[in-house]
């Protein structure tokens, strides 16, 4: 088996916690939701991320950033929340709620750590700017911020995993997709990437393992099973 | 005139010194070529840069990396400094010697100072994984890694310009290209981008200035004349 190099980190929920980032920006003026509704917001926002990709992937629509596909999903969800009243201004600056969203605690720590053994690297669906405005906000020490814009693929399409270890020149198998979503890393795994799963049990808000929507369990056919980026750290035995 | 957000740094001789680098690495084992010879060696490898690029840009070849263009120029060197004698291993170790030029000293906290009110960003013909080994080697705090591998463009393609400022979603006069050679600066003034010239006198060797391969001169068209990243941030008004 040829040495692990690279780590690829999906970004949504893996990195960052858009649930409770975007959450709290729609209990925050001008939207100013109730706490219940704000959270009801997120998830709907958040619903409408992969049919707004699979549009583009089936080629119904052309290449179109995350940025511009937030912004036509928004418009979609705001009567539902009796919030058609945002200005234009206001829609555009409540859309960059996406490049603000908060890292999860051990993000940037257990990034560093990772760090010191393997070259860390982004392959998020979100677009270069979204992806470097996460980067300094939340102190993301990456070596590389790779993008689906970068492939003109969104994920799981192939060509973004086969394109990770393309761009540093190595094969597949030395690269692992470090990701809080099994689809995503079963799709990688195709593609002869390694994988590693991390928990992120709030990422759906702090019932949604007991709503069904968050699955903790060990997958046998995924290859590290991780609380945290700190945990892969230690099992990955990269110095602390 | 809207607001200067993003500064594009040119790579190659701006950020990293190529010359005494890859001098460096040709003095040594197992290239081992005299002072002399060795500044020569790296004169020679850096000037069949742009013919390669060149047969690029014109569609000569297809898509070609860097890495790959260096490692075929250096093929062809070889045999004017004798050293056919070195092995596929050798060569290829070699070769990776773009990947470790040092930075020159003030690029670290000049970019640090820049970054306190800009976003800093590279804009080079090098590979995407060869300017992620030369920002963690030389401890460069990018807020993205753009290259022309992205674009699929060398510069000085309109192309690799315009879409630093596509990326990030402003106008091309948002965007300012920092560079140490006044036709990359020409070639993004013409598609709208503001100008900083780095004087770099070092980038050929000491006697780069007086051989005339190298003009320190003023120039009227372009925006910015700094000695070094630290002139630049003083001009700039960056807070130290």
């Amino acid at each position: 088996m040829p040495e692990l190099k690279v780590l690829a980190f999906d970004v949504f929920g893996t990195v960052v916690d858009w649930y409770g980032s975007i959450a709290r920006e729609a209990m925050a003026a001008p939207v100013g939701l109730s706490a219940e509704a704000a959270q009801a917001f997120a998830l709907a926002w958040r619903e409408g991320y992969r049919p707004a990709m699979q549009r583009v992937r089936s080629g119904e629509l052309g290449w179109t950033r995350i940025d511009d596909l937030h912004r036509m999903i928004l418009d979609g969800i705001l009567p539902r929340f009796a919030l058609e009243h945002l200005t234009e201004a206001e829609r555009a600056a409540l859309n960059l709620a996406w490049h603000r969203l908060d890292p999860w605690p051990d993000a940037p720590a257990g990034l560093l750590a990772l760090r010191r053994r393997f070259q860390v690297c982004t392959l998020s669906n979100g677009n270069l700017s979204l992806l470097a405005d996460l980067a300094r906000n939340g102190d993301l020490r990456w070596d590389l911020i790779l993008s689906a814009e970068v492939f003109r693929h969104y994920k799981p399409d192939p060509q973004t995993y086969l394109g990770v270890a393309d761009v540093f020149g190595l094969e597949p198998s030395q690269v692992m997709l470090v990701a809080a979503h099994k689809d995503d890393l079963r799709a990688a795994a195709a593609c002869g990437l390694r994988t590693a799963y991390i928990e992120r049990p709030l990422e759906f808000g702090a019932d949604g393992v007991a709503r069904g929507v968050k699955d903790l369990s060990r997958s046998p056919d995924i290859d590290f099973h991780a609380t945290d980026f700190l945990d892969l750290a230690r099992q990955l035995e990269c110095s602390p």
